[in-house]
């Protein structure tokens, strides 16, 4: 039984009689194949990746399982449809905070059309991925049971300035509302899920280790998923933090180069997330999101299965 | 007395009546500013960064020795002009071996004119600051007291590949003479020169975790020098390896986020360099650079002061 994903922040979605991923019950997350040569890309590269054992096992876990592709129904109704067939990253999560960060400087590459590479810069330019070296695409923080998710709007998401940034990314480990206008941002769970051995801090600093090194592949417009359970903290359990890369239809050869554009972008927000658990009072600039919250802010209820 | 530097590689010479750099016996280097905002932006940085406390000494060392300002008489002969003076980086230094490393994989910045965007775009797209994150600005290799330097032409070095790059990084620390057309570069001085706990290498990863932390400075179109005395080395000497930050034309506010695009590049050179001292007997490509030379390759005197 196929349906939409409750927890997609950004991409396509299936909804509205749009084509867009479907999952199951089993957690496996159907991906239509984007129809220009994006969509074979991404299968080259999930078919390389998932056969290449110079892949460690640490690294591999922070990449969606791949079991190949498969021809369903679509979304949209247009019929059967080639689908990638993933790991549904999110599958068993209750609730779940999830932010997508868009890693890199750059988001086009040379081998891309001029046209592709002239609409990537143009966007690289206005959002904080020049900048920063990164961008948010897309966030959920679940609230509580009454108010469900604060999900901003794409068009306030790609809106997000440097301090933008830091202000959602200190909102996402706090008790506060997140659409509370109190603008002291507690950041208590900031510890348990950017923090400790396992936290989401020691997996980016486990990937930056991996991309220092690997020259196998260039990931152009990928993204990473940080994801955790407030909830599970809140009842003393563990966090679940987690990350995890997806979206590889622009990933192109790395030819003995290391990947300095995922590598730096990596490295800023490896910065960002650690100024948070070394001085998680301060409080940049906190008014800048106040007045698009005003403007924007919309809640939707949260899961309740 | 003032004089024509003898080891410039890169940047605007001060030869045929035209404006550049001028040395004095002292050890000095008298940078004319240039015209436009740059250089007044260059002795912004340099006043700033001279008196910055939270620079490191071990960082420090880095930079070249900044002076003040003093109005000298210019090169082409136009009177009085406004020259940086700084330390002269390779004063003291016999028949050299120096490399200019223009990092980052991007030499332009948001706060520069669409104009010098476009041209400094173009540049990083047809060199390789794109695909490796830094490009060669120039260099010269000493060959012998007979034969003098290598020298190639800014049009050829602007004009190397990827492969390039990684053949004269080998042929910088190999006993071959530059313009030797023998294939089998034997690379050895690499350890003498990369490697070790003050060559080249360890130099480079002191400066990588300086970046990974700094907030303070984002600078673009900056170069490193990596120099060494290759005599010294066949002398039984140290090789004097050492690594030089120079043009602070384009340095702009950090503003909190790390110099993303600086470290990118940085770590693309640490990963080849030390490629270069893991696996010093592969020679890539290593006939790429041989038409080049057939075509290009000139050889100047070497200074026998």
């Amino acid at each position: 039984m196929l349906k939409v994903p409750d927890h997609q922040v950004a991409g396509h979605h299936a909804r509205d009689g749009k084509l867009g991923p479907l999952i199951d019950d089993s957690g496996r997350f159907y991906k239509p194949l984007q129809g220009d040569e994006r969509g074979s890309k991404e299968v080259a590269f999930y078919t390389s990746f998932s056969s290449n054992a110079r892949i460690p096992d640490h690294i591999r876990r922070f990449f969606p399982i791949f079991y190949g592709t498969q021809l369903l129904e679509a979304s949209d109704g247009s019929g059967l449809y080639p689908h990638l067939v993933l790991q549904d990253v999110v599958s068993g999560r209750h609730n779940p905070c999830i932010i997508d960060v868009k890693i890199g400087s750059r988001t086009w590459y040379l081998q891309a059309s001029e046209d592709y590479i002239q609409r990537s810069l143009k966007k690289d330019r206005e959002t904080t991925t020049l900048s920063l070296g990164f961008r948010i695409s897309g966030l959920q923080i679940y609230d509580s049971k009454e108010s469900g998710f604060w999900r901003p709007e794409k068009k306030l998401v790609l809106g997000f300035t440097a301090d933008d940034v830091r202000v959602v990314l200190r909102k996402f480990v706090s008790s506060n509302s997140p659409t509370d206008s109190d603008p002291e941002l507690d950041c208590s769970f900031a510890a348990a899920v950017y923090g400790g051995f396992t936290g989401i801090l020691a997996q980016l600093l486990e990937l930056k280790a991996w991309f220092e090194d690997q020259t196998i592949f260039h990931f152009f417009s990928c993204s990473i998923l940080i994801m955790y359970d407030k909830e599970a903290i809140l009842k003393g359990m563990s966090s679940g933090a987690e990350i995890k890369l997806i979206d590889f239809a622009h990933v192109v050869e790395g030819e003995g180069v290391i990947d300095h554009n995922f590598l730096g972008g990596l490295c800023s927000l490896i910065k960002m997330i650690s100024e948070m658990l070394t001085s998680p009072d301060e409080n940049p600039n906190i008014t800048c999101l106040q007045d698009y919250e005003k403007n924007h802010s919309y809640l939707e209820n949260g899961t309740t299965e």
